[in-house]
């Protein structure tokens, strides 16, 4: 694997030097950050546990300037990293010190709409939710809608592999995208997919979530759905989590895919409460679930009416879908807040992201509570539970001495638990800076490796942003040595 | 790119040498052919173009096994070929000459159905229509149907990424499939996938149509889904294959999407009702649309009348539902059969597989007429509408001098059609032998290359299916070569 050294002169050197001029020389000067004071913004991202202090920061405004930029760079060996709205939840654009960070969000315009064939061609900083605004009007819209959809680009969302409360049914980026042009880690443009199953490998759903580190994404054609004709929302409060997560288990069983199904715990719905959303859950509430169903209008009566009968069967406290799109769109603006409103109950936070089979729900979340027992640390639990995507945010207070600490651990602990029921450690977040290590909780070393050699392959002096997304390999070493030894 | 030298004198030896010995010692003396008239069956596979005759078969019964054999085999640097039911129609498991072809259908059991997380784990010999039939009757069923599916297997589903005429809305294999036990060309047995959505690189994609180039898949977690409440199929007949084809786009922009969307032109029409189940089409009909809607019971009766609607308004002759069950299944036993059927006309024939934007349908099929002209050769379209899937029948007659190629050139040649407008050269048959220089027309040099570098990372002494998939590089380097010399 090849290595890096950033040097601490590197990292000192940020004068308007021989790159600069280089940078400078293909964007402009007024599409270049490179002094300490216009850096700061970016040392870190929507995961705020690292910082890092990149070179510079370039915005490039045409894939012929983003090959330019990674051709000096690449010249240069100098290791660069593509950034979009820096809204990412693993620290996937975090510098780890003297990377040229290529910022994408000037290229962010919407290139070509193509109704007949349902697909879209937008900029990699095409914001994800002015998508959906602009086919509206014709009865389309964009699937994939992360929390942060009104900030967050698409060709992060690319990145990330992105889902959202309303991928249960139609299914995450990877599902929606049909084409990439990327620039590749040498500087060459190549184009892959364009039509539903090209032959050969699927480079598509290679590049498609890897997290910046096999090329830079500078073209997206990605499929558009037709609105469905109609869609209700259920809201179900619970006094009980085990009742909750039954439900989900019986809702998918009974044979409906819901658009969205969610689920928020007591400690998250006190939250959420003292947000800037409010709908008024009662304060001693276990558990809310938000199922959404949509489709042909005659079939929506039926599946509310067999939602309800099964929270019912599962001692629901109150159930009723919205009497109005108001009222929907509050419920929703509650749960999107969700992250955000944590701030209300806790200094800091993290959030989590693992996924388990949705048949371990019940299990899974008591392992939850008993990890915040142990650390002494609330975790409230917001979730996409209909695929079995938990979001445990954990409270913490980063001025107390060790609780950082702490809550990294925890954290670490819920994948773990994830991983043990046969899940994942993550949904829709990414690896980045973050999950690193926790790979080694679901791949073996050999499983690594191969993935390692594939991204050798796009990117083998692993300038690409670099020494994300893999356990570093003195981490790897060791882990061998000691796994080795207890064999 | 490794390269493999297949000598006569191999070819020759296929006695019960040390090799056989070998594997006679991993599999047992009933589970190995080596003598020539038993090999005779594996000189080709639903490709009859091209034949080979490999080394041996062997048939394991385990995952070990498989593992064995492939260690074995590549420490001798004796090239492998995997091989299901041999139903593929592109020469994927065709042997080159010498080759040892791993048969998987003694592997063929349904090891797992978990009906809480909606997923079933089988063998890679377990033929697809079987998993339906066996979960059945608890409301649940497979969805990728390809026409062969009661003898093809969902090892060879997986490694062709095969469609069907259900793929256009639930999608095709890759789509379905969870997590794959994988016998890498070393011997090393791994695991990809297992929940949705794992982190790092999407090996699981990647494994997924690679027609056997990067190991041996022997165990694959799929997921299976609840029965549609209600279906129901339309029929439409046309006078002319234009309508058909604005019908198709139509039916698709009001924001229909069929379960299936099938056509048929007027000589397959004319195949399909010498065959062994007419249905009593007109003999002077130009097209056939078969359009299949499933869901909730109380949205069919509307997509039926708005799928009648739009076909009047396209000219449509004559169109209607099916009345019952029995005359649903008569339509579709009568589409299933069309490639066997094209017998009744020609003594041979070539199916094609070209994808194409769904709305220049009527543009390419004007081309296939052309081109039926041009080579003086009847060409039958039998395919996937709603997904733009093409399926060219090809029909010829072998024993007149030159008519192969005659028919092998038309073919190329209506790919090249699809791959000008903006599609692809194949749609779920796959590239194997047949249309390794056909990838020219949709990769450039630089996207060949990448994927054959991510082979040579699982598979770099190119021992297992070798010279499949890719433009032999000779061929690459002349290519190469004009292209740049016309630049």
């Amino acid at each position: 694997m090849a290595k890096r050294q950033v040097t601490t002169a590197a990292k000192a050197e940020r004068k308007k030097d021989e790159l600069i001029e280089s940078l400078i020389a293909i964007v402009g000067k007024d599409a270049i950050y490179y002094e300490e004071e216009d850096l700061l913004a970016y040392e870190c991202d929507g995961y705020t546990i690292h910082r890092g202090m990149p070179r510079a920061v370039v915005f490039p405004s045409t894939t012929e300037e983003v090959s330019q930029i990674v051709k000096v760079l690449h010249a240069r060996k100098i290791p660069f990293i593509p950034r979009g709205a820096g809204t990412g939840l693993s620290g996937g654009a975090i510098p780890l010190g003297g990377e040229v960070i290529i910022s994408l969000v000037r290229m962010k315009r919407l290139l070509e709409v193509d109704f007949a064939n349902r697909r879209a061609v937008v900029q990699p900083g095409f914001v994800n939710l002015k998508l959906t605004n602009a086919i509206a009007e014709k009865g389309y819209y964009y699937v994939p809608d992360p929390s942060s959809q009104r900030t967050c680009t698409i060709g992060g969302n690319v990145g990330e592999n992105a889902g959202g409360a309303h991928c249960l049914k139609y299914g995450v980026t990877t599902n929606h995208v049909l084409g990439l042009e990327v620039v590749l880690p040498d500087g060459e443009i190549v184009n892959l997919g364009g039509v539903a199953d090209t032959p050969g490998y699927d480079l598509l759903g290679l590049l498609t979530g890897s997290e910046g580190t096999l090329g830079i994404v500078t073209k997206i054609t990605v499929k558009i759905l037709k609105q469905p004709e109609a869609l209700k929302t259920v809201c179900a409060l619970f006094d009980r989590v085990e009742d909750a997560s039954h439900a989900v288990s019986d809702i998918i069983s009974a044979g409906i895919i819901p658009a969205a199904l969610e689920m928020m715990d007591r400690i998250a719905i006190e939250g959420v409460e003292k947000g800037n959303y409010p709908v008024g859950y009662p304060k001693d509430l276990a558990a809310v679930l938000l199922i959404e169903v949509d489709g042909i209008k005659e079939g929506i009566p039926d599946q509310v009416e067999k939602i309800i009968e099964i929270c019912q069967n599962r001692h629901v406290r109150e159930v009723r879908a919205a009497s109005s799109e108001a009222e929907r769109q509050s419920w929703w603006n509650n749960r999107k807040q969700a992250f955000g409103a944590m701030g209300t109950l806790s200094p800091d936070y993290l959030v989590q992201d693992g996924v388990i089979p949705r048949s371990k729900l019940p299990e899974v979340l008591e392992k939850v509570a008993q990890i915040s027992a142990k650390y002494g640390l609330r975790i409230a639990n917001v979730f996409h539970a209909g695929d079995g995507n938990l979001h445990p945010l954990i409270l913490f207070d980063s001025r107390v001495p060790g609780e950082t600490e702490k809550a990294i651990a925890a954290g670490s602990e819920i994948l773990q638990v994830c991983a043990a029921v046969g899940g994942s450690i993550t949904g829709e977040h990414g690896v980045g800076i973050e999950k690193k290590e926790e790979m080694r909780y679901i791949f073996n070393e050999q499983e690594i490796d191969l993935q390692v050699r594939i991204r050798d392959v796009f990117n083998p002096e692993n300038l690409c942003n670099p020494d994300k997304l893999f356990p570093t390999p003195s981490r790897c070493a060791e882990v061998k040595a000691a796994a080795h030894g207890s064999r």
